[in-house]
């Protein structure tokens, strides 16, 4: 695994803990955590449970004694780890978004496409058992087909404007602010459980332009007459865009997305409602282990959303875990992603999301940029 | 009163209850129903509690006896009428939206200046208590400066494609479809509780675009073999908007806004959330007595919304009504506007929302539909 | 009608209403209100809508000119003029409770069976449509049998101990406190959704045993240097409940009933739920449109609540106000009594609650007084 | 640990994660796992984590190399393997119920008093973070004295009366059915955030008198024409008690509690409001990463409830998990209970649920039962 911050623990929760829950076709070992500083890294590897720990991530991506290569670096670093991780032959699991642009988005799907090696991009809520089970729903054809995809991703982590300075506010660290960190998963949770996009139209916004310098370490305690820095990534981007139709989309299909950094009160409130033809769907991360749901051909007199406890044993995921009603948490969506890429590796299985998925999201959050120069629509580039 | 379908009978309820629950500075005689059809519109002025019924409506608009027209008629007329009332002197009381187009507000306002009457558009949802405490938080800088305003007005009305064609789903009746009908309420209240919208760009849809034949006289039960007919109407609209900057309003303030007829499991749910610097708020009118609220001050350990039930005699318009937690209804907002109407008439006193706000709000559902056919985003005009 | 404080409000607005949306099958006058101050009532006449103030109640009772009589008095007054009304031979409508015990509810129904006349306690929540349409559903079967109902009726009005004395809390007035005021709507809502209750056991408690003496007209702002005055009924009552079983009863049911004035945060918190074999359902009156459902036999990948806007036209009542989702409000109850009230005199129908009804639920109340003295279960009289 | 069923696996978790999550003050190592069956034993081993497996309790208990015994029996064997560590001086970790009567109880106090080892039972909910903020709360005098507790639990994982019998069912290994069970976690929250018990009054119900009896493995696929079995346990129990008074609890507070398993919709409904003079705090378990919190002393315009994430850096155990909003769930409330068990080993720390927090609880139970019988209130038994 290269990298320790947030991703890096928990990514490193997932792969100490999977094995305990899930059958796996293969052994797991935790062989190498890699980063920068040497003491940290060695503070994280026995934190998070790791045998070894490393400084230069080439060398552990070209180890022979590692197979796959985790990639939880600031997103900066993705395309260039995750290509050289691919070149070596490794299997490569990669933290959101996928790269920067498309252009190097393309590199990293070339790379694994030449060497033949199994790449995921962790798209964690994919595997929200809820999320998971509303895929079922939809592609089983309970929804009919989808017309609205209504998606808002709302936090207020940076709404006091003394909040410091980070890397995730600096464009040459991040790429981009709320755009690439939530909406992103917006994105991803459009095209998993509808489709393709296929043009967009979008506004961006910085509302606190300069921030306090960050204080030595991290975090919230800003240091005084440090003086300030200039963020330069979005606080809030909102955009609409028209999905490809298909079998389970409707010609005209839309979404409305929205994620932003400023709206108080909401902590990790990632939210979204799927309306079709026969039905419609419901979900907010924050109630995680709930899904809303209607069925248009219920009864007259009942009509109305169920909220559905996605907990029971036939549920997606959750009979690993705990007895109906006994909820799971954020942590277990990177348990089960890790499940099932050890089981496509060892299976040679299918997988998602892979590289193209991951591209197909850039490309979309790309688009959005372009509109907003623009300001009109844009054609979502294709994925070669 | 001119009309009486649906709008007619709670404009009548409104007219029937409101001096047995808020002191008036004038006394109200329900004059005169007038409606085309002889035997519907005497139906109605027994049902609905007036002293006369009557065919002409320019009769009524010019009697001697007659102080103020409310017109309830369908979209179309209300810009003839209306001009006719003011032209005779009449304190004119509107349904929305005021008119089919920017021009024809602003000959309705010409109109009413001219006289000097009292003109007034129902934008009833302004008079929910709720609505109206939430304009006072803001008002008083509770909020700070707001960034962003979330709207969906989500309905299922005519989900079931063999639903039957009606007056609501003809452009030559209604103008247009969700647009009208129900961004034009979303547009009102973002402006009557952030400000003025200066640009938007959107999109429309219509998924269904034939329904069967309206039966002989109402409703639901289709006539089998009577043939079909175009929906010249869109059933859904979305937009982004950029709102002017003023003391309450940050710059980069945006909107999100959308409207759909076909969300199963929604039936009246007209929600939205506003994000300031300072807290939030949020509101659903089908939970039309409670009002979300978030402090950002509040103690960091204490974050999160709070459920406000808008039932204290301290609450706008409540006082006159039962003990807190006993709640009112649709039909309340109605009697809220009329009341506020009569006494802004006896006092010769400010009131709103008037032409001007019908026409900007005109304006805006125009500059969208403009923006849907040029794929960009389009100024909002000026209202003269 | 005699009375004319919050229920006289309450049931003048119904006896306004009611022809204005439902088909009566008799044409209600509103002839004559009734209170002891004359300048009070003369107010309250002009306020209400009615025809003629009166200062007499037994006079009123007595006309010739009148046919139904409506007691909105206290409740300590309501036997003897109801008892009055219907030796006149009046039709009786009475505010509940019945009456401040068995004995005298028994002399009621004596008298109302003896000149036959027809009686209706209102126990107006009977008929918000949620709770109506409750009934449908567990009359037909759908919960199976019912082991469970869970009530709870939470106020905070009285939770400041500087809130001063009102009629409500003297026993020589009211009877009792919570339990007469608000355990009475959960026994009623209980026995008519379930059955009739067999034994009790309860506790009752007075937390805060004196108040500032109330200021001269009334309300809230108590005056300073009056002194205090003793609370005489209880601010909390709970209990436990054996029901009688039946078709649609498990032996074995039973029910759990709290009612407080001093949870802070809810104002008007009728909140109850009921599970029999095959399904649940929950209401609170704070969310009077909305039905929880939940159907036992769904599918098992989607167990769960379903939250129904009870708003249809199908539904009970509802048809005769707005689309759906156009929700109503806590007065709407009493225009439905008074609906069904008027329909089954002219009609000569059977109605509910009658003062059976009332009777049976004052034999509760009574019988958990008697228990918490007892500090034991004990029987619930018999009505005969 | 002895035992490796649902509650071995919980555990289990909790031993494994809880040095990656908490700075603990001594080293733990996962010893030995125990239980009768030698191949399930060992298979639990592999799949668990822990080193050995054994199959001799007393054994385990009595081995030099152990220092900590985590009791995850069934109910019926807690007392025997309790005693025993303590008595070769273990310190002991035991699930609850503690034991199945009061004098069972004293007897595992008594032990582990004599060789003054630590001792706790894992009332896990009182480490949801939601609860332990509460608790904070409770304590700081935010609510004043507390009056009312309203608990219930509510299940329906046998509501199908098909469900097979199973070990829970059968009074000679569980005690007790709904009440030890889910009653037990009601009456120790109730203890933890209020305070002692006096006197309780209640009612108990088998409405599933006979099930299949259980398939040879598990679960839910009862065999067929294998016979039925007597249930000998309560399917639902509910009681009212009075506390007794202190500092934070009015004179004359009482709790309504009540559990059952047959309430179709829920699934893991753990939820408590309690009231007190300045404010009301609520909690259900499903949505266990969130508090409702009310401060009677809010503006007088802005009552209710606030819905608060619990998910803060600064709220007990959080910081230690992962970024606001990112929510924990079930399995964490004994990563937190093992923790503090293991620091409060290392440092002579006090803790809390001790033996003594556990017999207080059966005493409760106990009395309840007695109070069943005799159908009166019964006082809680003093422990000694």
């Amino acid at each position: 695994m290269i990298g320790y911050g947030f991703m890096g623990k928990a990514h490193s929760n997932a792969w100490r803990q999977v094995s305990h829950f899930f059958p796996l076709k293969a052994r797991v070992e935790m062989h190498t955590i890699c980063g920068r500083n040497r003491a940290h890294v060695e503070a994280a590897r026995a934190q998070l449970g790791w045998q070894l720990a490393a400084t230069d991530w080439k060398e552990v991506v070209e180890s022979p004694l590692i197979d796959i290569v985790d990639v939880c670096t600031s997103n900066v670093s993705h395309t260039e780890i995750a290509i050289a991780a691919a070149r070596a032959g490794k299997q490569v699991l990669c933290e959101k978004p996928l790269a920067l642009n498309v252009a190097d988005a393309e590199k990293m799907i070339a790379a694994a496409r030449k060497t033949n090696v199994k790449n995921m991009v962790v798209f964690n809520y994919r595997r929200v058992p809820a999320i998971a089970f509303a895929k079922q729903i939809i592609e089983s054809g309970q929804l009919g087909q989808i017309r609205h995809f209504r998606g808002t991703y709302l936090q207020d982590w940076i709404a006091d404007p003394k909040f410091p300075m980070n890397w995730r506010l600096r464009k040459e660290a991040a790429g981009s602010g709320s755009h690439g960190d939530l909406n992103a998963h917006l994105v991803d949770t459009a095209r998993f459980l509808v489709g393709d996009i296929a043009e967009v139209v979008g506004l961006q916004e910085t509302f606190i332009g300069e921030r306090p310098k960050e204080a030595a370490a991290v975090g919230l305690t800003a240091a005084a007459g440090k003086g300030i820095e200039k963020v330069t990534v979005d606080d809030a981007t909102a955009f609409l865009a028209r999905f490809v139709p298909s079998k389970n989309v409707a010609a005209g299909a839309y979404a409305t997305v929205e994620a932003t950094r400023l709206a108080p009160g909401h902590k990790n409130y990632n939210r979204w409602e799927i309306n079709g033809t026969e039905g419609s769907i419901g979900f907010c991360f924050e109630r995680m282990n709930e899904l809303e749901y209607c069925n248009r051909n219920d009864p007259a007199d009942k009509p109305g959303f169920k909220t559905i406890m996605v907990t029971e044993g036939c549920h997606p995921y959750f009979g690993a875990w705990w007895p109906p009603g006994h909820v799971i948490g954020y942590e277990h969506t990177f348990i089960h992603t890790v499940a099932d890429f050890v089981n496509a590796i060892a299976t040679n299985g299918a997988l998602h999301a892979d590289f193209v998925d991951g591209a197909k999201c850039v490309a979309v959050l790309e688009a959005v940029v372009k509109s907003v120069k623009a300001g009109k629509w844009v054609k979502v580039a294709n994925i070669k």
